[in-house]
């Protein structure tokens, strides 16, 4: 079987890659074309600004992620084990091989949430969301909302701690 | 007593509230030259670049919450009352005033870090020094490292779900 990739999808993976890696105003439409070996006059035609692929990038991620811990939450293990199996998960999924090696980078979702700014308000919007369903997913595993946003709370800490000080702390 | 304020400290000023409020790249020279009603041709008299600035801008606010906490870590309170105090006076410091009522915009220092790029080399070892007093000082006021890097993990990540969903996580 071919796999085709389509121009799309080139342009949403190169958002995923660099805005992972990278702030928000420091990745350009530019940036984005030339990481997907797109030509620029092409962008406006699969999308309406920077915001909306961004969007995109994140529904992906996020679908990717909830994929991911599905068969946790489906599975038999006590609410204290599936927890500690979707926090290593969240853990690990921010460790991405860079050209200089293996590199903590932090969640992409709560860079953008950090690096965006009033001008992006549907970006915010969403951010917003996943993060709730991010808590609501927690919730499932734990059956306490309060220790769900304690939890999501502390991984997004030791994300930001690690990216920013180099220490392991996951 | 007239207290004078000079151009430095309009500037440094201007810098703190800003990049409480806004990501790093939403906040240029110029803006920083308007907030601080100094013309844009003194900037560079005061200080070398943005990232100079910032860095200034940093070390005041560090010192004003190492300031704040020193009586709390010289007080005979147990170990645990410390940090119950600390981490209070960490979530409280970034609720603000702003035009449209209190809000909750996270912590300078995290935001910072994650809206910098490669291009601000000096800033970001600075942030990654300020993190490691403030764990510093959690381990003095806690006996134990362990336990700073995870309080410290919290308190930022509670900071960022409250200024990302609005929820009060407080």
């Amino acid at each position: 079987m071919t796999v085709t990739i389509t121009t799309r999808e080139r342009l949403i993976d190169a958002a995923t890659e660099l805005l992972h890696e990278y702030p928000y105003h420091a990745v350009g439409v530019q940036t984005l074309c030339e990481h997907a070996g797109v030509r620029k006059g092409s962008f406006y035609h699969y999308f309406g600004s920077k915001e909306e692929l961004t969007i995109a990038a994140m529904d992906l991620a996020w679908q990717a992620f909830t994929d991911e811990v599905g068969p946790i939450l489906a599975g038999p293990e006590s609410p204290a084990e599936k927890m500690r199996r979707i926090v290593a998960a969240c853990l690990s999924s921010s460790r991405v091989h860079s050209r200089t090696g293996e590199v903590m980078i932090g969640c992409p979702f709560a860079r953008l949430a950090a690096s965006i700014s009033e001008d992006e308000p549907r970006l915010r919007l969403r951010l917003a969301e996943i993060f709730e369903e991010w808590a609501d997913l927690l919730t499932t595993a734990s059956g306490d909302a309060a220790v769900a946003w304690s939890t999501l709370a502390e991984i997004q800490g030791r994300l930001l701690l690690t990216a920013s000080t180099g220490r392991n702390l996951s």
